[in-house]
């Protein structure tokens, strides 16, 4: 059995979780996929990196050294972002080098460059641990589910701003508490920007839709809105009218074209996404065939995003091994137009802060009449007899109505402050 | 491209399914995964299904002839049971057809005869419908999750069971209403045993374990129970004490070598497979790097079969159409004792129907401390005022303990029926 030589980059938390791996299961992995993977060269920032994990006899100073080395198969990449990590992905495949990636920033926004540049040396790029950490989900999407037309893929894909709802809903903390705790537990960043603002999931969600609609889809044409809006309040109101709030990455294949969004929804509590909590993501997907399935597990952290590199590794140390050319590049091969926002249809929920006094209800009634808005229910909600909340369901409506009618409310003299809106996803 | 040319036996739920997507989605496949799929032989009992499924013009009156032509690259088993089903894959496979089956009789019984078959004539035999129905479970067993140890596979799945638990315990139907309404509704066959009796289930988690542990285990090792003696007043004791009753298909390995058993468990509420309801399945998948995933969806119809029908399908095609040589044979390398069931170590909800008198706990007790059992929580529940239901929750016990101790509580003279014992999962 000839060895399959790997070239690491980056020894941080995922990096160091795959180490651990390729180290314990290497017995493992000759004996059960019949593949010898070796790490022959790795490198960081920091050496201490590579003698606390023990591999300080194959560390070299330089990235480059990595992909330079003749004796190595495949270059994972594990810097992360898109400055050098993208050059030296483009560098290793440019190089003869099949690349094993976790950068959803570089496959999001730079996929077409990348698959372009592996086409062009006949090598495979992997990027299993992209999306949803250790969840196989763009294994199933490349392989079980090919005989469906998918029609939907809708995720909780983002752990922190997950654990952050979750605590906000089931414990009343604000949405700074939550996010303070977060970050005391090493769930959020002391710049929390990409989780609680969806670009996180953004980035995510892009890589779905393109592998599943066979279509490229960039992270700069997904609709992002993060959580910092939301309150415990309408945590609050969901829960009393059987929903629960989730950050959701939303993408949909329909006749008009393709849909992607990130933002809070608000989800039934009896569907299957409703009871992710905590840390955990899960992928929600429909196919013509196969109806829903739902695949859950963690969606970040070093042994569940090692994983799924060792898996992609697996995949690839394989073709090496039986010595079979399989390049395994980009899958979209269709084109379709991205539906914007204000062209969905959805349902509402909208929490108006007004005035308690006669006649509110039936001054905001006529701005949604006029919007041609249709009300599902309307309460009022608690209030200190001088203000008070109407909290709106509506029937499906139009994006750009529901955004039209926002814009009369907030003119009107009843207003006490921005009225909060939140899509219902069945 | 050359075509890559089906031979399908069987034309029921799934063939039918089949054939609905391979017309409809042909022109998807060579776009999207560079295969031209062609349907140039069926058969079945009923030359009827051929017309009604529009494909009369490849229909032939014998399996065999199916096998035996020489265009058709791969074979489709979609007959099912161990009957002639069994044959004509051997056959297929030895008449050097690659074989796509969803038939999970044959591989949890009679695997190692297959897959020697497979092996001796360097073809692939594939069968990710026998399992799950459309839920990718195989496939990220097989490639995905490839880098961890796995320690434990633990689903629902049987769809008429969890049809039937679902209803007696949100509704309170009984066994045999529950089994008629479902029955009724098309989820139970007229003979309803191996449903319920989870023999089902111990065919599906005897491949699941085979494949999940590399080592092969047959359906008979399975030590399997069914859900005829769950009665809806368990199910109401379950509830108020958090937990849902599932019928559970559990395989673990341990340091002892593989645990393999379907019985009815109680789950805990907050467990992400307690949600699971209605004909839906789930499978819960722990492994050393990914921690905890899960993998849900419908386990049966003719959709979700079909899909993962035509995703093996167009695995096989892309290697015909690649010219790549890639035998997927068996991947038990390994080779460990079954755990027998009287040496497992679980808790237990055990419901002792007794006499309501002085002195009865003291005798229950007492028969508990003499095997060493553990007792965690013990509350009377009900009764007539002449009988009564003690309800135990032990902690870890022995199963050998726990079952020589309802030999001695059933000799008792305070005892009014047998006990109820079912074990907890955590």
């Amino acid at each position: 059995m000839r060895p399959v030589k790997i070239g690491l980059l980056g020894l941080g938390t995922v990096g160091g979780g795959l180490v651990k791996i390729l180290k314990e299961h290497h017995d493992d992995f000759v004996k059960h996929q019949g593949v010898d993977i070796q790490l022959v060269a790795c490198s960081s920032r920091k050496r201490q990196s590579a003698i606390d994990l023990g591999v300080e006899d194959v560390f070299v100073e330089t990235c480059e050294e990595v992909i330079d080395n003749p004796e190595v198969d495949i270059v994972v990449e594990l810097i992360g972002g898109t400055g050098v990590a993208k050059d030296f992905i483009i560098m290793a495949l440019e190089a003869g080098k099949h690349v094993v990636t976790a950068n959803k920033a570089v496959m999001a926004s730079f996929g077409k460059e990348v698959f372009d540049a592996a086409e062009n040396h006949g090598v495979s790029i992997m990027f299993g641990a992209a999306v949803g950490g250790g969840i196989p989900i763009i294994g199933p999407l490349k392989h079980s589910l090919t005989g469906n037309r998918i029609t939907s893929v809708m995720g909780i894909i983002n752990g922190t701003t997950n654990y952050m709802l979750t605590r906000m809903g089931e414990d009343g903390l604000d949405y700074s508490e939550a996010l303070h705790e977060a970050q005391r537990k090493g769930f959020a960043e002391a710049n929390p920007s990409a989780d609680v603002d969806g670009f996180d999931a953004a980035a995510k969600i892009a890589i779905l839709a393109s592998i599943a609609f066979h279509c490229r889809v960039t992270m700069d044409q997904v609709h992002t809105e993060g959580i910092t809006k939301v309150t415990p309040m309408d945590l609050q109101f969901a829960d009393e009218m059987g929903y629960t709030v989730k950050l959701l990455a939303i993408a949909r294949h329909s006749d008009e074209g393709i849909e992607v969004c990130v933002h809070p929804a608000m989800v039934p509590m009896e569907h299957p996404l409703a009871s992710v909590n905590g840390v955990y993501n899960a992928i929600y997907v429909v196919g013509d065939a196969v109806g829903e399935t739902m695949f859950f597990g963690q969606g970040a952290g070093s042994g569940p995003a090692a994983s799924a590199v060792a898996g992609d590794i697996i995949e690839v140390a394989k073709q090496l091994t039986d010595d079979v050319k399989v390049f395994r590049g980009c899958t979209c091969t269709d084109d379709y137009p991205i539906v914007p926002i204000d062209d969905l249809t959805m349902q509402y929920y909208i929490r108006i802060p007004v005035l308690d006094r006669p006649g509110v209800f039936a001054e905001i009634a006529n701005i949604f009449a006029k919007w041609q808005i249709s009300i599902k229910s309307v309460v009022q909600r608690g209030g200190d007899g001088r203000t008070t909340d109407l909290v709106v369901i509506t029937h499906e409506a139009l994006e750009k109505d529901i955004q039209g009618s926002i814009v009369d409310i907030m003119d009107t003299e009843v207003i006490v402050s921005e009225p909060q809106v939140i899509r219902l996803v069945d």
